[in-house]
């Protein structure tokens, strides 16, 4: 019987009719067998600010706990997010700093993957690799290849937000196989070790 | 008479004793003549969403608002922020997304210097690295030397906050000095155009 | 009379049917009034050396020396290169490093801007992005906008290496435009310092 | 019995008393039990022109030959490269360039590390930022961690290059195991496959 793996889902926009939703939605519908996905929101995350982050998990604020919890309980991210500035959103990176906090962050080693999708025409490639230095940082175990960027998602997706681009959808799920795979053998290597 | 130069100085950092808004209270301390600083805050906006980020500025929350004016009345911004991650702190990118939006963006083509500070080793040099892509995104005209690294911070600030390291006050100094000769220097500019 | 402004322009490819070396050359053919253009190969230097980077110029290999001088005499300096592994191509950061070293290196604080062709689809978007860290480094004065992303090179370019696409023709002229005005400002600012 | 790994080192500075080269030769003192490494040059390595990379290895340059096939026989790869121009000198790029090229490059999905030394104060942290690039290109598997930042250089080196500093030599020692054991994985999985 295939071993059950988790991953987490996360999208960087916070609007409602965000492409990037729809991509993670899209994503969750393409979920390779043995996989399910939980996709949790980093909208009620205050503003990361190092006095709130004590020590002992009891105290920090609520909704980083949840968030916390929800990301330890995970074998594999993914994130899909737009491209601000070239970069990672402000909202999704604060997310990320305050699960990255302390020896027990559950995002150390951590497999995880960054999808993206754009109405413009570069596919957020700026922004997914500015999050190679956040890999590098938490030693994370990132999926490079192959890489989802949605360029002018305002033709890929349906008035519905649903994906309706194959090649997309072709890629998406390679990118979730890969993921999977990944999560596997981590898992693999850890019961060896 | 010398035309007056007008600074905002934001801290990337939102806790107490911060090493960054310390750096920041030192640089409002060693401004070059002429030139004035106002420092500002980023602790009270909302994460960035498009959905409250609408056309007009009177629909946008009034912490926006009042984030964008102080950014639009100033000459030159001056970012003084910790390395998260080895990126930039998602509550600063998060003010930067909300600057940053529109034709009439306060950043687009102004003036900046990035400052650093850290307990660390590496004087937040990766997270200065990041600023660049944001600074290609918006046309900005960085002031990128000298590089204001302060690592070992807990060696170079006093118990009450106070950058206390010579050598840093030095190179402080002259950034300082570099981001008002190229605020003076686009106003020149503008002048003639 | 206007003032003359001199540009050094390099092709980081060095093959002959090269996309980058035709956009330089289209470049050529479409430079501001009053400016001219020396394109300069980088094919001969050696690589890198710091056994043969003498403190006496006379010392450093005749081809290295030729190309500094080059680089000297020119106002701003115009880079066309492909991407190589999402960066900068070997042979053309071997270019930099020996033009870059020394007090007197003739890249310092000087304007430059980057252009880029490519058949693939990104259009040298990474590798562009990874020039600001030269940059940085040599307190460069970059043209940050407008960028110039040829993509899917194989359709923008005629049999003869001729630039047919007229949107790549009029963003190319505004980056000349840019690098001109850069150029010029910079000259004043010189002179009024 | 322990199955063998072999790993391929290579400098990114071609100067004789290198740091880099000197940190390369401290690591071939500290290999773990059961690995072996070949150093390998890239002095001789022509400049990349796609003109002379031709689709039949027996057309490429003899050098680059020898060079792809000493990586092909590798399981890992160690780059040991000083910064330039806060970037990855061009002369290792090229090497890199060379080895990249085509479905049958020695180095897709490869493990791979890189180490750093320096006489600067900030250890090279910016290039090996800079390397992350590459290894999305290439999917590659890169040790994130433990970094090898060898700052100072001149005071952790003898003068007859020998690596002297403990701290230095407990990271790159560590750095080395790491690579082992990711190399051992690697093949592990494969087999598996």
């Amino acid at each position: 019987m295939e071993q059950d793996i988790h991953f987490i889902g996360i999208s960087g926009s916070l609007r409602k009719g965000s492409y990037n939703t729809s991509l993670l939605n899209a994503a969750a519908g393409l979920l390779p067998e043995g996989v399910r996905m939980e996709i949790v929101s980093i909208a009620d995350l205050p503003h990361y600010n190092a006095d709130m982050d004590l020590p002992s998990a009891v105290d920090r604020p609520e909704s980083v706990n949840k968030f916390r919890d929800a990301m330890a309980k995970a074998d594999g991210i993914l994130f899909a997010s737009p491209e601000y500035n070239y970069s990672i959103p402000g909202a999704l990176k604060n997310a990320i700093d305050w699960a990255s906090r302390g020896e027990d962050s559950p995002m150390l080693r951590k497999p995880v993957a960054v999808i993206g999708a754009t109405p413009g025409l570069w596919g957020t490639a700026r922004m997914q690799l500015g999050f190679l230095a956040v890999f590098q940082y938490l030693d994370m175990k990132p999926v490079l290849k192959p890489e989802v960027l949605v360029n002018q998602a305002n033709k890929k997706f349906d008035e519905f937000g649903k994906l309706t681009d194959q090649t997309s959808i072709d890629i998406l799920r390679k990118k979730l196989e890969a993921l999977k795979t990944l999560c596997k053998d981590q898992k693999l290597l850890s019961a060896k070790a």
